[in-house]
């Protein structure tokens, strides 16, 4: 089996993508990047899934962007609640070069278990203001790895990107791991959870993804708070 | 004044690279790496770098690669001492995708801070088995930069990556850095110090300081164990 490195955020998104990359044959070594985000309860959900889905390692790799700040996720600025997700622009959420910093991570992983495959939940259709879930990123950060590593530069080898949620909608996505047998229970997508532990429903997080489920005609396995 | 962000890691070349940024006229935000090296000495050195050149503001990022490994600095592997450092192979010191990962920092900062100037110490002279030392990667990593981010995607803003050391000798950097009044004894170079904090004299970093200061003429001011 060929080695690929997935990052596991613990999220609906990257659960799907590592049992897809599972699915295509790959042995899976996974990176969970706690990046001081404020939802830490992600990581638990991170661990969850990838013993569920038994994945051949998983590493947790600490990333301290509260130190750089700049997003309501690692610096003291409100998660937005009701927000208008369809409106297009940046929004507050977004950590800045967040998807360069943990490929870059995921890309050093890469080159300790001589992967060149490299697997993230990136998806255009609900993040388009993200520039860095977009393909030309990801195609830039291709050209880069080839350049950056032992194993591109000296050895010749090409990386791939694997971003197969890119186009899908959470609906969608959700079918695909539905088919692909993933308990959605074990994951978790709410920004900004309650002490108690509950998804607050309200965030653009919460938002997309109770849309998802109900365009899916799944029912969701979340505990919201409203 | 232009903001321009600084990776500056303690060590004589980054050191030698904050001087010539504020030469140039940018006002220069530093980003200090702590990755898990063994040198935690470097830490202290950045700190004391930037205050002596007065750069306009300095952060500190801790992010554990220890947790990937696959390096003599950040892993379980002896640092070598009295090799030959002009063999051109990839050397175990040689932490994977160490320069992707820290550009990447300081592209977040570089988005927080409004700069698109960023400056590294790479050199291709003395780390040539570092594929990540090179202009090759540089420049894919520009190409990268524009499309990760909110500058270069949304406002079509080119990134540049400044290296400015990329061709010098070590007595060439060393030349430079006296010119612009730097004081190297602020600096640490060894990636293996000894308990009482000095250097070894040894380890491949050590070889290419002692020679730098030797073929400039200038007086070394590191404390050697050897």
């Amino acid at each position: 089996m060929r080695p690929a490195v997935v990052l596991l955020s613990g999220g609906l998104d990257s659960a799907t993508v590592l049992a897809i990359a599972q699915d295509r044959g790959f042995s899976c070594h996974c990176l969970t990047v706690d990046y001081g985000q404020r939802h830490q309860i992600e990581l638990e959900a991170a661990r969850r899934v990838a013993r569920f889905l038994e994945a051949k390692s998983q590493r947790f790799v600490k990333v301290d962007l509260r130190a750089i700040g700049g997003s309501a996720l690692t610096d003291d600025i409100a998660v937005p609640r009701d927000r208008d997700v369809e409106g297009g622009e940046v929004p507050v959420t977004y950590v800045p070069a967040r998807n360069a910093i943990m490929l870059s991570i995921l890309l050093g992983l890469a080159e300790v278990v001589r992967a060149v495959d490299l697997f993230i939940g990136a998806n255009a259709v609900d993040y388009s203001g993200y520039p860095d879930c977009r393909p030309a990123f990801l195609r830039a950060f291709e050209r880069m790895a080839e350049t950056a590593t032992v194993a591109g530069a000296e050895h010749g080898l090409p990386f791939t990107v694997h971003a197969p949620l890119i186009d899908l909608s959470k609906a969608e996505i959700i079918r695909r791991g539905v088919d692909l047998g993933l308990d959605y229970g074990l994951t978790w997508s709410c920004y900004d959870p309650t002490p108690r532990g509950l998804a607050c429903g309200r965030c653009d997080s919460c938002q997309i993804r109770r849309r998802g489920f109900r365009e899916a005609g799944v029912s969701d396995p979340t505990p919201y708070d409203s």
